[in-house]
């Protein structure tokens, strides 16, 4: 299709398209002439992962062309390519190793990770490389810090919702076909449910609070 | 306890204490004499919960403040006041009502209450108006407007892992003692959970696509 067709197809304006062609975000086109380039499926579905990313996300661009770098190595297994794209979003702050309760919080996030038997998959495991678990360590440490402590026994529960929520994501992406669209699903589900878990919880909390302080 | 006591227990400076007090996030101590006035307790655990929002939460000044002023209204009960002070809390983005995606995201989010059996708790029951409703009303729009389209039923267990999620949230806050510290926990941990929640999201992503992918 052409550049106009891409364009109703996606939703997204041509100028926005050329700026993310020329940022590098979508890959080019097939050219047909000096002015025209053709594009397919592949660039429609890059696309929309994109605007998950940028519009959605509030990715910076750098961060997303990292993301989508990572998508592009066909040296590695889609899992790998899933986890490198993963670690390329952006996360939390990382700890700071200067603030003492940082110590602390590293270890009840081991223990944690213990208590929920992740990581034991295999001696390869990125489990405690991962950024998002310097994520949990700063939050585990500003927790502490701020009078609201945590031991891994109390983190256990969330521990256990991840778990079931990060299988659901994973059911969605097992419907899409190829192990291409899996990944780029996989990618741009991590960012599009965050906002549906974080209103779900507040929700949950307004269910729950009238149900314990209300009702009885 | 005076100034510098007050500083020294929370580890906020004296300077940040001043501001605190100047933009109305903290209530004026006891005078004692024309500069030194008394602080208690209380003011100790509002700092703290100030300082989750504002340090942490990274929430502007003027909804902390919005948050404050819902949790010191004592016309209202506990459970009114922990509602008002969640509500003041920034949200995701409410609708765009020209956006044709958001008719049928709102169908899709009332479907999916009417699934989970929220919100029968009372006719006076705050769900269908609280802010959250909105945000989550937006971030089904997004998906399917961005091609990844989901239906009350695929959304069900994530509302399964956010009750779990809410009634161990509660747990916790029904470890503090009276019910204005209570109130105040909810708050804090409201916001202060939410990196622990995304951050746990993504490590059970890894675990669980180790798990489907790389063992079988």
């Amino acid at each position: 299709m052409r550049l106009a067709e891409l364009s109703a197809r996606s939703g997204v304006s041509t100028a926005t398209i050329k700026f993310y062609l020329r940022e590098g975000l979508l890959p080019p086109g097939r050219r047909v002439t000096a002015t025209q380039s053709d594009y397919d499926e592949g660039h429609l579905r890059r696309l929309r992962l994109v605007r998950a990313l940028i519009q959605v996300g509030r990715i910076p661009v750098a961060s997303a062309r990292d993301v989508l770098a990572a998508l592009a190595d066909d040296r590695l297994s889609p899992n790998e390519r899933l986890g490198t794209a993963t670690w390329a979003l952006p996360h939390g702050p990382a700890p700071d190793e200067t603030d003492p309760a940082v110590e602390a919080a590293r270890h009840t996030a081991d223990e944690l990770m213990d208590r929920l038997g992740w990581g034991r998959g295999s001696t390869a495991d990125p489990l405690p490389t991962a950024p998002a678990r310097g994520t949990l360590v700063t939050a585990i440490a500003a927790l502490s810090r701020l009078g609201y402590p945590c031991s891994a026994e109390d983190l256990e529960p969330y521990g256990r919702a991840a778990e079931r929520i990060a299988a659901t994501d994973l059911d969605m992406v097992e419907r899409y076909g190829t192990p291409d669209e899996q990944v780029e699903a996989a990618v741009a589900l991590t960012v599009l449910y965050e906002p549906v878990v974080l209103s779900l919880r507040r929700l949950a909390a307004v269910e729950e609070s009238h149900r314990r302080f209300v009702e009885e």
